[in-house]
C-alpha cells in the first residue's frame, strides 16, 4: 500500500484580497499560516506517518509545508521542490483585482478563465518584467518550458509529467508522501489520477489547506 | 567562481542549558532563532546569491537554513538534507549536562571527549531508546553506518563522504552553496578543506551563526 497526499497552500494574502496569482509569490496570509498548522494537526492525528514531501517553488507552499512538517515533528523529512507543481499561470491577469477584470471582460470570461479547461488568460508581454524567464529561481528551466499564460490544459501537461517523474517514483520508494501545491495544478493532478474528463474538471474545487487521501496497492494501481 | 558558505545553526534549547546534544533532536531556543535571521539579512546584505543548499536531518539545523532562506527570499532554493551533516554522537553523554559530567569525570576528559581528534564519549548501549536505529529518520541507512558514539574521526570520515558525494558536486553545478550544520561537523568539514592536522583542528571553533565564506575557482581548487 501507498499513500499519497494532496494539500493546497493555506490562504495566500491576494486569496484574501481577492486577486489573480498564479506564479506571483505572494506569502501565506496570517489565517493561511494557521489554517496550515490546523492541516499538519489533522495529518498527524489521523496517523499519517509523513515519509518524503513535494512541493511548488512558490513560498506559499513551501511555507505551507514547513509548517506541516514542523506539526508532525518531521522537519527531517526530504523535499523536493518543483516548479511543474506551481499554479496555473494566470498570464497579464497576475496582481488584478478580480473583481476590477470582472468589470471589464464580464463575469462570463472571468470564469471561464478560471474553470474552463482549455481557455488561457491573455498572455504576458515582451518586456513585462513579471516574465518568469526573468525570475533567478527558473534560471535552469529551458526557456521553450516557460509559459507566459496557461490553460488548465498546458497546467495538466507539466503536472502530469512531473507525477510520472519525480511524485510516483518518489512515492513508490517512500511509501507515503506529501504534496503540497495549487488550487489549479492540484485540479490538474486530480484529474490525472481519476481520469476525469474536460467537463468534470470544471466542477473540481480543491478547498484550501484540506488534505486530500489517496491509497494505491503496491503496483501502483489507484485503490481509493 | 565558486562560492560555499558554511553556518552552525543558532542556539539550541540544550546549548542554553549546557547540555551535551549529539544527534538529540533539540529545537532552537528564541535567541538561536534570532541569530539565524540576523546570520540569513547579514548573508542578503553581503550580495550572496544562494542558489541551492544542504543540511543535518536534525530540526536545529533545518530551521535554521528555513529562516535564513527566508530573510534572503529564497525558500524556492532546492533544499537537500543529509544525517552525514549531522552533529558528532555524543553517545551515552547525550542529554546529560556537561557541569554534572565533568563532575564525575573530570574537566580533563571531558575536553578530550569534546575537542580531541580520536576520543569519542562513551557508547549508548543496546537497549537504548536514544539509539539512531530506533529513529525512522534513518531507516534508509545501512544499519552497520548508524554510530553508537563518534570520535571527531568518525564523524570525518562520514563529513567527508558526504562532501565528496552531495556537497561538492552541488556547489560545482550550483556556483553558490550554503551548508547548515553542527559546531563538530563544521570542524571536521573545515579540517578536510583547509588541510588541517588533528592537533590544529584542536583549536578550532565554530561560533553559531556565522557564515564561513570559502570561494573555489571553477577546476574547484580552494582560493580562500
Amino acid at each position: 500500500m501507498k499513500e499519497l497526499i494532496l494539500l493546497r497552500h493555506g490562504e495566500s494574502e491576494w486569496n484574501a484580497e481577492n486577486r489573480f496569482t498564479g506564479w506571483a509569490d505572494v506569502p501565506l496570509s496570517a489565517a493561511g499560516r494557521q489554517e496550515a498548522a490546523l492541516a499538519g494537526r489533522r495529518l498527524k492525528e489521523s496517523g499519517f506517518t509523513c515519509r518524503g514531501a513535494c512541493c511548488s517553488v512558490l513560498v506559499r507552499a513551501v511555507h505551507t509545508l514547513n509548517i506541516v512538517l514542523d506539526e508532525m515533528d518531521c522537519a527531517w523529512v526530504p523535499v523536493h521542490k518543483d516548479w511543474r507543481l506551481n499554479e496555473k499561470h494566470y498570464g497579464a491577469l497576475q496582481g488584478r483585482h478580480k473583481a476590477e477584470v470582472e468589470n471589464e471582460a464580464g463575469a462570463e470570461q472571468v470564469r471561464r478563465w478560471r474553470r474552463a479547461y482549455d481557455c488561457p488568460p491573455p498572455a504576458l508581454q515582451p518586456g513585462d518584467e513579471r516574465l518568469p524567464k526573468l525570475d533567478a529561481r527558473y534560471d535552469a528551466i529551458p526557456r521553450h518550458l516557460l509559459p507566459v499564460t496557461e490553460s488548465l490544459l498546458d497546467t495538466r501537461l507539466r503536472v502530469r509529467a512531473c507525477w510520472e517523474e519525480l511524485v510516483r517514483p518518489r512515492l513508490y520508494a517512500a511509501g507515503t508522501l506529501l504534496v503540497v501545491a495549487h488550487g489549479n495544478s492540484l485540479r490538474a493532478l486530480v484529474m490525472h489520477l481519476r481520469g476525469l474528463t474536460p467537463t468534470g474538471v470544471e466542477q473540481l474545487e480543491i478547498p484550501t489547506a484540506h488534505p486530500l487521501r489517496f491509497v494505491f496497492d503496491d503496483d501502483m494501481k489507484l485503490l481509493s
